[in-house]
């Protein structure tokens, strides 16, 4: 499979050095997180790339960030060559969704719980960064979700996903009823907890403790997932991205909706969501043998047996 | 299976006239329900029955239940021989809860919208009550979790639940982290969106919804089941009624538990509830060749086969 | 979204008459099925289309086919324009696989039990498909499965199938051990009672039984769906359709393996299926305002709500 | 809690050596089970029991065992104070239906795959058995299952199932059709591939991979469940284990049952499956401090959280 990715990468690599300049972005205040942030701007330094910092990030770490340039956000998504994160999967979602119209790609460094989206263990970053700078890397393209909030026909508010719309009810109020159409067909009522619209990067996070299927992240597909619906009939749906989905508020004591975890909370009876894809990507590089199927075993315990273990204790 | 109700029943039948006194219920503040109230207590009076109204029914109906003795709760529960209620399965339970200590057995009307415990249909009431009250009949014993609310050792709220008893995350916060025991051995650890311990009866309300099994109402069971479990591995648990089950809360960023949908919010890290099996039961009475399995079918159209049906409309 | 199906149909529609010749396919041996056949040849022969009966078809009507030419299937796929089957799911299926290398469309007629994909119900047949046959149609393309089972390195076998391909145990024997590898990579073992690799068509039969997600038909997926996992954290998983899916037999009493419910039995230790989307899509014709959703809803219960039934009996 | 089982073992411990004749069964013709039966045997010898063989066991062992009284089952379910069985759980649930009738408990140390029953590892045995002996102990009553296969109103076969009974079609054949009836009232018909009714033992074997609930060993119920169920609507029901379950096969190509894994075969259309609890229970010996749910999370990685994994490899 030849994507437009890889026919741009082909092209970066044929001038030889693809990646001059390298963006380092950490995880928000976290502790300890100079040191790796540090080292690896020396170790790429050293083998000649130009390192610069994103602003907050140089923030935190201080003084010891001065040799380096500091940018932000926008300057580095017009500016740099690639974008490497240290921390968890959630910093890795934010700085994905602030460079999403910019075409930076991203690897990702795990410094969090579970990385599964920064897939480069911490102590293995001084061994596979530099080698994938020098264009050892599997790329993959993630899609995004844009979602608009609309009131008596205004957008109220308009933002981007990564992993998921989630539309809940607020608390230990009773159940919501939402009415679901797609590309102009109606879709289903439904009373329930909620219901989430996920990507394929978002499949395996949220829906999944929602019992939704994985999305291979090269799937053109969106899935809905009821949370805890009242129906035993239901079902979770996987649709075209390529569809428009409405969600209707028809009927809620107090009822929200998240997007990548952001809430936009006290929706309205009549409210209306609108999720349709990004027209924008963002790409993220692998190291070489990357295996997908691999993380979801070792990270999710996806499929795994039960085995013969052998202690008491 | 001849169980204690049956014995008293029995015991009863033997008197000649078991249900002297019958208490009638209404759905709080429902339209229209004076009238199907005043046309029964007319039907069983007639009878020989003597026939009180609760209090607050007495009220909402006014004037034309002046012919009738009004009694608070505590007044019926000593004096009445059945409680006949009108309403949805939350008046139910609501009547049930307040009667719990009495050995009043309750009869229900459906005038809501599912009607699961509530089993009788309005427009049969007339056909079907006179005959139950002649002794026509099959008694069920429910039962009933008692459950505390401990912070540092002292008990904040204690109560009862016919249904359920749901730990879960307030709204749009993150996910909940729990701690389970039971009978002093330790469970599990669980993140998710919640965990509801459920009761036969509650096992065909929300812990349904959220994937549990059903329960038959003789089983001497409860039921845990997760809400959006974060373990891909989850999976309910049916213990029996006699065990103690203590949840504590590890972390949450907000978090409360409803008893029945009444609830307790702003629970705080270290909080305990505390659930047992109450020492009461409330016992129902249904007309005789009452089916269970077919309240299954018919209202939550349990097992339905997919059928062939014909129109395009 | 203009497919190409729509553009060949438009294409057709300027030559002012694109549906001349008509095929007609019955049930195989259905009882009843030649009454409703031959008045539908009837009917469309009057509107001046070319109607011709399917070989076997022909047959089963007996001397009241006389009047119409009778082909086999492959001169029907070179010469007709349209097939139009009465009969089941199955019936469609089946000579959906026939006609595959084909692009002559299919219009499927209801005269089996659930009646998915034969989405006219006999008694609209008359109404509704001469305006089909005059340009008001929907189309809608489906992807197949071409699936190859493999021993020592030799095709044994080599099928097509529009649902799915179901590996699993043959009848009382233990759980089956597979490996499965997509694109070359590793992605799981499994021990169950077997495996479905289901298109979107399939994502409604018997993958969803199983407990898998629904598919729209215009997704570009398959979906792999476990039956009785050993696993606990299995979960299904859609893999975009451009993928090829290897499935090794690493321990199993007895296996087989079902292409649309066709079986090629006694498979072997290390017999691999390959699985790949076949190069040929065929095409549904449904009238004008079909609703997928709307059949999901009416033929499976989808997301059916409890509603209240008021009936004791 | 304290039950019968408790009594009887109080009584025991107060003739001072409860366990005087020790029996010792070995997995059948499993390689390397000699050693360590042999090894157990010269070890609880030495502390003043008196060991004997079960007959086959011996025969397997071969001249070594020559020093051991060798004794067939029958004889062992008269004489022997406690069995030691070495072996994995499928050894252990039949030695278990063997001894069901006469109250000799069992001890189970896992020579398996899993050793989800025989909870003591085969490396622990010396250090945790002769303690046992003393008096060390936790006891737990398991329920079975009294089943019977009637065909026009004769009994073909009757059995005895210590995890399940399992209806379910033969192979690649269609789905099977079954009616289910419970203490003489009708239940549901069925589509589906099979039916699992479980008792709590079997929870978690083959229902657990059929989505089916955990049931603690306490627990006074068996529980149904579904094997890819036609209806979308379907869910686990746990009944209590008083009741009378009849399955009656309504419709099926090929159609068999398993008790425990042992088959029979070849139902035909209206054979009955009449399934009660046994009156007999079977005694497991747990060491002190047993923790059932850390069974459950060990060996099933029940509720395994996801967790940090650093490595790539």
């Amino acid at each position: 499979m030849v994507s437009t990715i890889d026919l741009w990468c082909n092209a970066k690599m044929e001038t030889g050095n693809p990646f001059k300049i390298v963006a380092l972005f950490g995880k928000y205040n976290a502790q300890g997180i100079a040191d790796p942030l540090l080292s690896l701007a020396n170790n790429i330094s050293q083998r000649g790339h130009h390192v610069v910092f994103e602003h907050d990030t140089a923030h935190n770490i201080g003084a010891a960030a001065a040799n380096y340039t500091a940018l932000d956000t926008q300057e580095i998504g017009s500016q740099a060559d690639v974008a490497i994160v240290i921390g968890g999967d959630g910093t890795m979602l934010g700085v994905g969704r602030q460079l999403t119209a910019t075409h930076v790609p991203l690897i990702g460094v795990n410094h969090g719980r579970v990385g599964f989206i920064t897939d480069i263990p911490l102590h293995q970053m001084h061994h596979v960064i530099p080698s994938m700078l020098e264009g050892q890397f599997e790329a993959e393209q993630r899609t995004l979700l844009a979602a608009r909030v609309k009131r008596d026909g205004n957008v109220l508010y308009e933002t981007l996903a990564f992993n998921d719309v989630v539309v809940n009810r607020n608390g230990l109020s009773g159940m919501i009823e939402l009415r679901v159409d797609v590309d102009g067909r109606f879709m289903y009522k439904q009373r329930s907890d909620g219901l989430i619209v996920a990507t394929p990067t978002g499949s395996t996070a949220y829906a999944l403790s929602a019992s939704g299927p994985i999305l291979h992240p090269m799937l053109g597909g969106v899935v809905l997932v009821p949370i805890a619906p009242y129906a035993l009939s239901n079902r979770p749906i996987v649709l075209p991205d390529t569809t428009e989905i409405v969600i209707t508020i028809e009927a809620a004591p107090e009822v929200g909706v998240n997007f990548d975890m952001q809430s936009f909370s006290e929706l309205l009876l009549g409210d209306q969501i609108i999720i349709n894809r990004s027209e924008h990507n963002v790409t993220f590089l692998h190291p070489v043998g990357y295996n997908y199927y691999a993380t979801l075993r070792r990270k999710l315990h996806w499929n795994q047996h039960i085995s013969k273990e052998d202690d008491l204790s």
